[in-house]
Order: structure tokens, then C-alpha cells, then sequence
């Protein structure tokens, strides 16, 4: 598949997903091995002390992981498994996932993702690193 | 602190996450050391394929980890890090997390966490399993 | 096959595991879905501060995740990913994992693992929490 | 310190853990927030399919992750946790684990870690990669 067909078919399965578009995420970019999703913030995504929630980092570090392993490998996917650092307190204008995969074979990839937060001014800073499996669903 | 204490101070601090309460999250327990989040599930907390997202699981996971931890160590805290395995799919009425501290230092807690659907009938699938790291964040 | 048979196999298979000898490591115990390994200390095994080394531990809880993983799946299994966190120092007599199946599918299993210091009197004491995925590597 | 210094002080350590000269390892490199660290194979390393064991790449990246982050934090340090993925068999002359830390806060450093494998020729291939958690241990 064209870099191009890849992200139409990354969007066309984002756009099927009613979470991404509860949250208001965004993909804005996909290629084989790679995917980049954007959050703006907004107060319904806070915890207590009005950063995003750890939920909103971990749906979106999950969800950068799947698409970039599932156009790794090809097709539909799903994460089996991954592990989450949270390094800073998300907050900011938006946030930022980045996954990319780093080794593929025929049936998983192992990809690694990292969530950023934006500011007003475009200044990112890392919010968290993650790392996990992501497993091909169809034949 | 008295068990009916840590859950009071727990639901005070749960009712002060806009995103708990914007996906439609309760806390159902808690004590010192362990907690239990229920969410009953809607089309907005799907994925592409009907399931509940890996992102609304992960946010189970997340904070009940949070909140056992969090208890454990006797006030506010985080989660540092964690890491989840899917198990199967999470589908049916609602979905459970159920979290409880394994290990509890002065500053840090690890917990462990499963995270189940529950059917009409009350019949319960396990969907996911993680383990992580709580931090208290308030002296 | 018959708990007595499973734990003839896995025993074959861990006398085959040269690093295991090189170790000193026993497999006492493995049913399906589990299995206990122990591992008298000596100072070759340990860090720079006499505790037993991070890699001890983690050797411990790999193959105990691998046996309890490939006994539930019914043959020779590798542990794909895992996840290990240290509670306390490892230090005493011996040391201990235990670990079980958590969810068992056709090709993989989910898994977790506590290993045990043991001290001259035979007190336990939980030194880590491993959580991993287990896959069936023979047809 | 200065880098030299730091190198200075890496190898002291390292050359104090009884557990990596037992296995036969070697500090190739150390800077602040980085660490490299080989191998050699040999047939006592081995589990029953003649690679690497999993407890041996574990070891190896344990040890490099604590050494990249204990460096970064700028003192002696420990793993805490970290998650490991296997990617592919472990084998070949020598293994080099390579680990930088990713974010460094005042008393802990998140940092990623990869296993490669090195054969006779000196081509390298990935066969694991971690992400973990390091404390400094010292005031």
C-alpha cells in the first residue's frame, strides 16, 4: 500500500471508533510503522488537579500503539499488551501521541510511543513513554 | 484513618475527576490498600469493533491502581507507571476494575489490578490484568 | 497429560537450560498453568551491595512465567514480553518464584510471578512482582 | 563529573557487582544518562534451544538501564521496574545492551534500553528492548 492509502485506511478505522471521537482526538498522520494522534484539552478531560487524567494519556499512548503497529503489520490490529512511564503532568493545549514500531514480524509488532503536551505557543514537552505489543487481528 | 474514612476521602477525590465523571465512573469501594471502579458501558466507550476501548480499560486500570495505591499510602498520590495486558474483549453491561496494593513503602505502593465485564445476568469475564507503581504525592 | 507427566516435561526442559545449571536453580514444583523454582544465594549471584543481583531476580521470574505459561499451553513455550517490579532487596538463604497462568488461551498466556527471599529459618519475604505474556513456540 | 570521571565511577561499581563478572560482562561505555554494556556468549548462557537465556538479556538490560539512569542521576542507583520485550532470538559472538535515560527528575530517571546481538562479523541485530524505572539510592 501507497503511504497514502495507509492513512486513509488509518482514518477511515479512527473515524470508526466512537471513543476517539467522544474524546475529540484526532489522527493526524500514519505511515508504515508510525502514526501521530492529537488531543486538544478541555476541562472534561482532567483528574483532580486539573491535568489530563492518566486515562487520557494511557487512551491515547494505546491507541498511537495499535495504529502504528496495526500499518506495520498490514491491516487491522490490536494492542495485546503495553507499559506506560508517566514523566511530567499533561497539561497544556493539546496533547501529542507519537508511535512508532520497532520491530515487526509476520503476526505482532513492537512499537514505542511517546505522549506530549503542547502549549499555546507550540512548545512540546514529554508526558509519558510507552512501549508494547500490537497483534494483527485479521488473516 | 478508619475504612469508612479512606472511602469517603476516596469518593471526595473521585467526584473531583471531571474525566471519571464524563466517561460515567463510580467508585464502588475502597479501603486501605484496595479500590473498585465500576463503569457501565455505552456506544460512546467503544472502539471500531463494538468492544469497549483499550483506552476506557486502561483508564480502569489507571486509576483503580491510583486509588488502591493512593489509600495504601494513606492520601493523594499517582500513578507512576503501569502495565496492562488485554486479556479478551470488554464487552457487556459494565466493566470492573478491581485494584489492590501488593507492596506498600513509605512513598510508594505497587498494586495490581484485573479488570472484568459484567453481563446482565451479573456473570463476570476477566478482560485485562495490570500491575504499576503509586506514588504519594502530598507530604 | 497428567500433573506427573507435566512436571517429568518440564523438568527435561530445565535440565536442558544450561543457564539454569550455571545458576544453581531447581524446578520444584509445575502443574498446568504453574510452576515454583528456587534458587540457593551465593555471593557469585550478587550486586554491589551483597543483595542478590537485579538479573537473579529477573532470571527467576522469566522462567518461572515460561514454565507456568508453557504447562498451561501444553508444551515448549518462550516468554515473549514481561514486566517485573522490585519490592525489596533480595537477600537471605534462597530464593523463590512462584507463578501462575492468569488467562490461557490457544497460543498465549498471560501470567504473573512473585519471587520470595527465603531466609535461614525459612521466612518468606516478597522481593518482586512480574506480570508477562507466555507464547506456544511448537505446533 | 565530568565524563571520565563518570566512566571512572561506573566501572568501580560495575566491577563490584559479583554477578556480572560471574557472567562475564563488560562496561564498554557510560556517560551521564547513557551505559553500554557486553557479553560475550557462551555455551553456560544458554537455555534449551542454544540462545541466550531470556534471565541473561534480562541481566543485561537491568544492568544497563540502572547504569544510564544511576549515571544521570549522578550516583549509585537501582532499577525499581522496568518491562522487557523480546524481539528476537538471542545469539550470535556477543550481546550489547545500549540504554540512555529519557527523562531525569531529581530522584528517579525513566530510560529505554536495547539488546542487540552481535555476530563474528560484528552485524549487530535487535533482539530486545526495555523500558524501566531507576532511583537514586543515595542521598
Amino acid at each position: 500500500m501507497s503511504n497514502e492509502d495507509l492513512l486513509a485506511l488509518a482514518r477511515r478505522i479512527f473515524a470508526a471508533q466512537p471513543f476517539s471521537t467522544y474524546l475529540g482526538a484526532e489522527l493526524l498522520a500514519a505511515g508504515a510503522g508510525s502514526a501521530e494522534i492529537a488531543l486538544p484539552l478541555r476541562p472534561e478531560l482532567t483528574q483532580q488537579h486539573g491535568f489530563a487524567h492518566g486515562g487520557v494519556v494511557s487512551y491515547l499512548a494505546d491507541n498511537a500503539l495499535t495504529f502504528a503497529g496495526g500499518l506495520a503489520l498490514g491491516g487491522d490490529a490490536l494492542t495485546s499488551e503495553y507499559k506506560l512511564n508517566y514523566l511530567r503532568p499533561a497539561q497544556g493545549a493539546s496533547l501529542l501521541a507519537r508511535a512508532e514500531a520497532l520491530s515487526v514480524g509476520k503476526r505482532q509488532a513492537v512499537c514505542r510511543c511517546v505522549v506530549l503536551a503542547r502549549d499555546d505557543r507550540g512548545v512540546e514537552t514529554l508526558c509519558a513513554a510507552a512501549q508494547g505489543t500490537v497483534i494483527r487481528t485479521a488473516p
